[in-house]
């Protein structure tokens, strides 16, 4: 059951979810020029930071868009990293949002769960209410995937809709309870479900949500680059589990201002992330 | 402009817009076997559909996850469909409705704007704000492309947030403001934004938004299959023009039960567009 091997690894190692998010802006100076082509450098520019990181990682986040943006080639790209970070055993959140009608979203579905790009976790957005959600659910019947509905977004346009009200509270609540109803026939053994929610870094909205949905866990971003802090994240947890904190930026472009940045970039994104597990403790007991 | 190209094309054309969405469930008996790959089928099965039917649409709508299900052969696919049908002269949607933080979206900007996945128009999905919709208006400054927001989409649970009472009003209509608004500098010699929305066929939805919201341009699914009929989508129209009504079943499948549906299937999807010229018409006057 995939939602309860992930929080077994989070009990083991902690809550951090590196986020690869490969890009020229977090490379080091001199990096990618050695390959064949944008593709080839994402690739093995996130297959570096796997390789320094995976131990200390709860999970990893791929954002398809830093791929697609590089078109077939990146798509080849994204799909090989998904293939090997699995193969080694870690578990693979597909950070792609995809949301459409039930038709459409049946594609999507064979697409990142049971098809070429498959993850363990794919991210999603349910704008379109449960029928856009529904053709996930067969892939979660085996236990062998799960998904993360967008609930609160950790952006600064975020409440422009997340956060109207409805009946006196924010429509993001409103969804989480969807959410979890949704959910509730895929909770398994460790209490949470296999339709967890993406919830923001922020500290009200997490204080609020965590204790009234006891079967969600939480993707959260937000931390680090985004403005996030320890203890922003921290009411995301219940007895230090229930949660993943993504942290991309502040681990992939940690070299940033270092010496040797282009030897030493995995090194220092290991010890990005030490140091993230060290601000994260204190909340996690 | 190519907001003014389009509304060219619905005056010349009327206001058809052919839904791309290739899967075996449309595909005549007997398709796609003499193909390498399912992503090779897809393609030539588009391809057929756009040589029959191109001179009577105002635009396609390419639905990216037909494609992305068949892995990276599929989204090669999708991007030579595209160049292809651009490189003829038809004005081409990309219906991929992205939506993602601001620095993601300048990817997914990216991809499917600027770069290998070019289109004339993307869809994009505004439930993270504003921010979340700002890097593709670089894009839109050339006049080169437009977006379609989601506002009101034509699936059965669509309401389950979209229509919940904020202000007294339903939640899209919020979102729909903010479109209109978000459009206002992109506002080009047709009275249309670049900026336009998603609006499902609803007769009491589209009343409604028209005659508020004359900047926006509509992009109207759920005809035909989806349930839709003429006098659903009718109030889409000022003057005739303002919207496109897509159809993709109805003229996709329009061989089944007809004779030598795999010889003939371009000729009945013609002959569907026809049919759905001829249903229109009389709510264009």
């Amino acid at each position: 059951m995939i939602i309860d091997r992930l929080w077994a690894r989070v009990k083991e190692r902690g809550p951090i979810c590196v986020g690869l998010d490969p890009s020229e802006d977090v490379y080091p100076p001199g990096f990618g020029a050695e390959f064949p082509s944008p593709a080839e450098a994402a690739l093995r520019f996130c297959q570096e930071i796997a390789a320094a990181t995976g131990d200390l990682v709860a999970c990893f986040k791929v954002q398809i868009a830093h791929f697609e943006a590089l078109g077939v080639d990146g798509l080849r790209a994204y799909r090989d990293l998904l293939r090997q970070l699995r193969g080694e055993g870690h578990l693979v959140i597909g950070d792609a949002k995809r949301g459409d009608i039930a038709s459409t979203a049946a594609h999507y579905a064979r697409a990142h769960l049971g098809g070429e790009f498959a993850a363990d976790f794919l991210t999603v957005n349910a704008y379109f209410g449960f029928d856009a959600v529904a053709p996930f659910l067969p892939y979660l019947e085996s236990g062998e995937h799960g998904l993360f509905v967008l609930v609160r977004t950790s952006n600064p346009s975020a409440g422009e809709f997340q956060d109207v009200p409805v009946a006196g509270r924010p429509l993001y609540v409103h969804v989480a309870e969807r959410v979890a109803l949704w959910g509730e026939p895929y909770r398994r053994s460790s209490g949470y479900s296999l339709l967890g929610a993406v919830v923001g870094a922020g500290r009200e909205v997490l204080a609020y949500l965590r204790p009234r949905f006891p079967s969600l866990f939480f993707l959260v971003p937000g931390y680090g680059a985004q403005g996030g802090r320890a203890e922003d994240v921290a009411p995301a947890f219940r007895e230090g589990n229930g949660a993943v904190v993504v942290a991309a930026r502040s681990v992939l472009a940690a070299h940033r201002g270092k010496p040797a940045p282009l030897e030493g970039f995995p090194r220092y994104a290991r010890e990005a992330v030490q140091a993230m597990a060290e601000d994260l403790a204190p909340w996690l007991r």
